[in-house]
């Protein structure tokens, strides 16, 4: 089975209390694409870049496997550009800059061969532009996406409407209590469900990830990191993890779904332990088994 | 086995966003007598409370077969009083007021048949006093201690003194980052296992609670509620919980102890469904166990 992501693909800049780093790779579509390239399938990734994109970047991505024929270059545009700092904790960014670029017009087509791609992750973005990407799709078997408290305060009628469309929301604890007016998470969850997504999984950084459905609630803690570089793109790779995960073995049960997002917690701790994708380019698929099993440890009793 | 419980007996004023109660029963070693009173064995509680504390009060801690004959009664002084509010999502507690009254100048004596009880449980006070119980006891088997921001940066020695001392230390995660300096929870708990104990624990409130040992990690959700109404004493119940029933097996082990805290996290869920001990007073061991099945549900994976 297939994952279509669709998302940014940047150059961030990004400091930390101790290191800064320039226009390195990132964007919510690479960290997601990535982490879906750990497992097996096909991964493609639409979104687009200025013509001051790096080809080291693009080629790194061919040699994860990931299909490019989505991802637009504009000749006549600049790279979508984002900067963030980080205070000790790495709980609270500071976001610099955001300079959109050639992702502010930005309609998405989707290619011919990836209509029938049946793994839909449709990272933060308006909704909007997510919900053409569905109409787009021929054939999804399961949709996902995310969002932000931007589109829940500007775009709030037509991120309802996605949600009447999508299977899966993913969004961080206080996106879900921004979104419903409500205190309590559990309460949240049980109220975004109504809008229409069968699932809602709530990221809670550093706390790790719940999933509620109807009749069904899942934790899972985060990995237990004692060393934190950089979290940007923690949730994309979480995200981007658990659909590879899904689409690799093409079920999309709760006992699936659980495992996946163990699997997209597993892939998150590792984007951690680097800036941009560093940490991936050397990760073996032997090490993300071994923190799996180690968080089956971690909560068994 | 039996739990001794050391702890404050206190009379508490609570506002919520909807509610305001006033001279209920509270304080750490009543909620966690009374959390442990729910498992197999006795429970003694030492403290100290004034003439003007209601016999209803105490009352109710004998219905429960707590033992009393540790909890002094001054009838020149007056009961421990606490005043505290919370804000609409329960994060943030501003206390109101604090008047130790009897307890300010409280040295616990042992009754002699409670030197021999094994499990204890030194709620939250000063490290001196938390001391002086551990030079009374003949023969614990188990050492439990609860600690909080003042002492930290009030008596520092008397607490590493302290920690040398016990098997295990329980605080919340504000409180291990802020002992140790760090800004990170996984390297804070091995730096707290630096100073003695064998394990630590950290409550994190409604993202659940961890365990480390030199060589093991431990982590359970909250139990997920929706409805909260006070969460003053759930840390305390949760303690309680816990040492009650590692005493109902008489087991320390890593697996007990696992067990334990998920008991503990049951029991400090229910103790937030409403004020002071109230919900306690209705719980049926059955509710009990079906929540610890519902928490075994809700981490499988």
């Amino acid at each position: 089975m297939g994952v279509l992501v669709v998302g940014t693909v940047t150059l961030d800049t990004v400091e930390t209390p101790s290191t800064r780093v320039e226009d390195v790779l990132g964007g919510s579509g690479v960290y997601a694409a990535v982490a879906a390239s750990f497992f097996k399938g096909t991964v493609q990734l639409v979104g687009v870049v200025g013509a001051d994109f790096p080809h080291t970047y693009t080629d790194f991505l061919h040699t994860r496997g990931i299909d490019l024929q989505g991802l637009k270059r504009e000749s006549n545009g600049k790279s979508f550009r984002w900067g963030g700092r980080y205070a000790k904790d790495f709980n609270v960014r500071d976001t610099l800059f955001t300079e959109l670029n050639v992702v502010s017009d930005f309609n998405p087509i989707l290619p011919e061969a990836y209509k029938e791609t049946p793994y839909l992750f449709l990272a933060n973005n308006s909704p909007v532009l997510q919900l053409s990407i569905i109409e787009q799709a021929a054939n999804p078997q399961l949709i996902v996406c995310d969002t932000m408290d931007f589109w829940i305060n500007e775009e709030r009628e037509a991120l309802e409407a996605l949600l009447a469309r999508v299977d899966i929301l993913i969004l961080n604890d206080s996106e879900a209590l921004l979104f419903t007016g409500d205190s309590n998470l559990m309460r949240a969850a049980q109220a975004i469900l109504r809008y229409g997504p069968k699932r809602v999984i709530i990221k809670k950084g550093e706390h790790g990830a719940i999933s509620a459905t109807e009749s069904s609630f899942f934790s899972t803690p985060a990995y237990p990191l004692t060393r934190v570089v950089d979290p940007t793109g923690a949730g994309d790779s979480f995200a981007g993890g658990m659909m590879g995960y899904l689409a690799s073995i093409g079920d999309t049960s709760e006992e699936a779904i659980r495992s996946a997002m163990v699997y997209g917690t597993v892939v998150a701790s590792f984007n951690i332990e680097d800036f941009s994708i560093n940490r991936q380019r050397d990760v073996q698929f032997s090490e993300i088994l071994s923190r799996y099993r180690e968080l089956q440890e971690a909560v068994r009793f």
